[in-house]
């Protein structure tokens, strides 16, 4: 707790209403362990339609980083490795849990946390290209996020095209929605989950920080992965009250919840982004979904700090800092008045 | 769901009461991630001073399968192993989550899930006088659990014993508390938490069959194993929103609630004992804790599986068969006389 | 260099003149690297031939801990383990190279390092019926050795009845061979090269132990292991001047000289073994092989390792040890007669 | 074989002809396995000699990925990483063998496969000052080879900063010399062998490319790896038969052949990059060891194509392409001259 305003990041509260009277309703309901309960296959239904897949497998884990490990590990073979934007969450910030499984992270160059199919193609034909590849890590597998770790929105023909040369290239496409409600929140988005569905072959919609205390459910093509369970289980990724996920996800996926819950947290950001702007706050780009980056000289830097909480981003020399603010499904008004009257 | 009466497992219900009341309580205020915040905080002081060890350091995963892995894979050294029953959980039922790791589990046999102080002394000095050591995994770390999961208990002096062997051997001791509270809830008892953290380098203190939604708590000497956070994040086992760990973990261990949060499931199990013992039935084994095992012909097995949900256990050759049935914090009177009347 | 005979293990001298030729004549050829050259070319026609098995894949490693490690690491699923002796060399002897690559040992009872299709059976068939199979490593390749790692011999009969449990449980059967040669120069074998490769699906035989300064050649099946160069690779089990493996093996399986290099061995190893048996020394086992067990009392231990350098085995308490003499292609009868002089 | 002038590794033929006399000479010598022989004893102190480095401790494994796998994967812990040039062979051409071990390549640009202590010191200090920075691998070694995989060469001035930045922030500093000879060998490098083993923590000294069949001898600080015996055996590292690498070393650092073995490589090389430059020829760049690089239009590279075998390096857009001619200790004055014939 901080008497400051915290636009620290869109994990900072517990879940959303409606997930607490579920799990009240059901409390003392027995139901079986390891995601085989009721809730769990209820849950799985409503995410197959809403995905419009009505074969694809849907498992729940935990977390982002978890998710992220188990799904890549177990999908490639030891020889094989991940393409993934230089700022990928897998790149930086999970403590190496791709490499730690065993593979290789190619990174490519990315604009605003965007890679691009012409240079996921470019990275594919140089290796089809070279003499020494049997001496080489294969890349045989593409990671994306959605919204990115930039807070930016791959458009539909961007997604279009890059799902078309990892089809080419027999590359899976993996879609990282750890903050997926923001982007289905926001009217600039025109990429639905029936076309990350169509499109990607594995993919998986937050939880953790799109309302739900924690979890990630993974959507993918019925058997892309065999034996999943067993590999989740040796990962320590398979919670043996699963219920309380299948619980979490059956909320969020009744009554249209997940498409609706991050509407708050846009009209919040862009509340702030319009009166940043009319400040003359320079934003370092553009953002449509629930997180802003801002450029501030060491002076603005150190008023805001008195008031406000928010993330470190980077470092603009000689004497400029990137901030970010990011709101949530639980933002308030009030906040948001708030931080306003501070900048 | 099921109509009949289910002593299945001991993590068939949601949560305690108090810890709903906790989350529903605190459910908006903002607080940081990944186990900094107060509710973390405000439980690994608790569990210190529950533990009479104000220096250990303490850790919250998420469930016990993670827990075994990311310590046991974390303390190891490539070449060294850990040794364990051949009925501990990490030797079957973890899907070989710890040589996945890249460790080889050393079991031992056991009597009812219990290991000796001698057996483990035995297989130390067989290394220590092997010519061939230097091209063999080294035994380095001994797992154990409380209780077994088998339901049986060490007495104090038999863990004194492992203790002091594995001292003297310069072993680690590692105790495995998923059902912790229910050890601690059972007169037959006589190893008080203190007890733990006195003779262990470290265990966990189970939350996910004691009473919580999920969540085991880590107590370690102080930088036992170093990097532990960085650690736990590279495996996928660090948990964003921490705090949901962390106010389950302070309500079990405000006003004492872990120390007697079993004693519902030991009333249970010992009724229910005494009931089969009256109509005489054949415990395979007396057990002081919440598990239960009954040895039932085909008939009596046939019967009995109308009514109530159980554990297969094992076969005894030619026509018996081992059952277990499992009470938890959560099991009704009213169940345990409806089990009693199906008998 | 000691003064003493030695008998303590078969890899105690250089290579076989032959081979020593070989690389003389070759030495100054220019050949292309990681064995795409024309020896080792020549190398896998003729072990082709021999194993009669045209369509085999033969690829050449450095050492058997390293073959083993990467044929079973590789041919294995994450949640996937091989089913060993209890005695076998990646059971014990090996510094856990299976587990460090990610999978259980499951380990059966031996006679004489010999296991059965019967106990192979068994094992799958607890594991089929285990209700908990989803949470537990699944066996599903069978490692045996030929000769053991005790000197003894599958029949044709026990090899037919292991590959046949095998197959009809879906389980390749891997062979090491890496002291095959032994095998098959003893008259009391009867398992051909050729019946090894129809029974298992991949298998290796040995160099380093038989007449090579070191090498082993694995054969198998067709793609069994896709990439399998580029997986050699990454274990650093790609030799850069792959032809000095195929120049060794090619010598090997020159003129047949793989099928007799054992011979002196054998001959040497019964000439001993009946005048052990003259002298009234115990053999600890009868072994057809170059390996020969013994059991001496403190006394005779004493004495004998005044003249003669041998290997430790095990301990037969009260006081008596039992020891192991191993005889080798290059074992010169002039050491043979000495040995019997100081028996 | 072919019928071309071959220059395109320096592994094509088998090994020095005094490696072959020692191998003859010794052959039936009986020595005990794993490097526990006199002729390892021996390398080992002659190497030591050569070094100025009398506590060090000299391991023999077979091949250079096998080397930097085993060196890196067991010097890290798991959240830690190596940084190394993009060019490196441990970045690219080891089919990922340290990310299978489990571990992070930060990789650096490089000028030429160089990197400089500068780009080490901003790369650290990036971490050290990154808020995030227990969510990321930590950068916790340096990977540099002499010569680089470009055949260029570190300074003493050079190798002397690097160094420094490393232990100021207490990275250890491990050079890969695989081609070590060939910097020894040339008149335009002024760093020792002795230079080497007071800058670095560890290193190797390279024989497979150095006039041995294979191998390649570690150096590194008395204990800077414990148990690093039972790790190379669980990595398949150690060879049965240690004394064949144990003879290769000691021939080698008898009489200085290692410091003279590369002058021929050297004095080829340089005849053909005269010529190259008498004769318009454009070189990539300038090396002064055993690798020559050449910028070739189409019609020059179909030309020299057919009486020459070399190695692509990279094509440079629109029509030109780089190759690599490698020189070695047994290139031939002829065909030298037969190559220069071709140009």
């Amino acid at each position: 707790m901080t008497d400051k305003i915290s636009f620290a990041s869109d994990y900072q509260e517990g879940a959303h209403p409606k997930i607490i009277d579920a799990l009240i309703r059901t409390n003392l309901i027995k139901s079986a362990g390891y995601g085989s309960d009721e809730f769990c296959q209820s849950a799985r239904k409503k995410i197959c339609a809403a995905c419009n897949a009505p074969d694809a497998e849907v498992h729940f884990m935990v977390g982002g980083t978890q998710t992220n490990a188990v799904v890549i590990n177990s999908a490639l073979k030891s020889y094989e490795g991940v393409i993934a934007a230089e700022s990928g969450h897998i790149s930086i910030h999970e403590a190496g849990a791709i490499e730690f499984g065993g593979h290789k992270v190619f990174t490519l160059p990315h604009i605003h946390g965007k890679i691009s199919a012409d240079k996921i193609r470019e990275l594919i034909e140089n290796f089809e290209g070279d003499g020494n590849r049997a001496h080489m890590v294969k890349p045989t597998m593409v990671y994306i996020s959605q919204p990115t770790e930039y807070g930016t929105l791959y458009s539909l023909s961007e997604l279009e095209n890059i799902s078309a040369v990892c089809r080419e290239k027999n590359l899976p496409l993996y879609l990282d929605g750890a903050r997926l409600a923001y982007a289905l929140a926001t009217p600039k988005n025109d990429v639905t989950l029936a076309d990350i569905a169509r499109l990607c072959e594995i993919f998986y919609i937050g939880g953790t920080k799109c309302g739900a205390y924690f979890g990630e459910a993974v959507v993918m093509r019925k058997n892309f992965i065999p034996h999943f369970f067993t590999i989740m289980k040796q990962h320590g990724a398979l919670l043996a009250k699963g219920r309380i996920l299948g619980l979490q996800f059956d909320t969020l996926f009744t009554d249209n919840l997940y498409m609706k819950i991050g509407e708050p947290a846009i009209k919040a950001a862009d509340k702030i982004r319009t009166a940043l702007k009319n400040r003359g706050y320079e934003l370092y780009f553009d953002t449509p979904t629930n997180q802003i980056f801002v450029v501030l000289d060491d002076k603005k830097l150190a008023r805001l700090s008195n008031a406000v909480e928010f993330s470190f981003w980077e470092k603009l020399p000689p004497n400029k800092t990137v901030i970010r603010l990011a709101t949530s499904w639980a933002t308030q008004d009030s906040d948001v008045e708030n931080l306003i009257k501070n900048l």
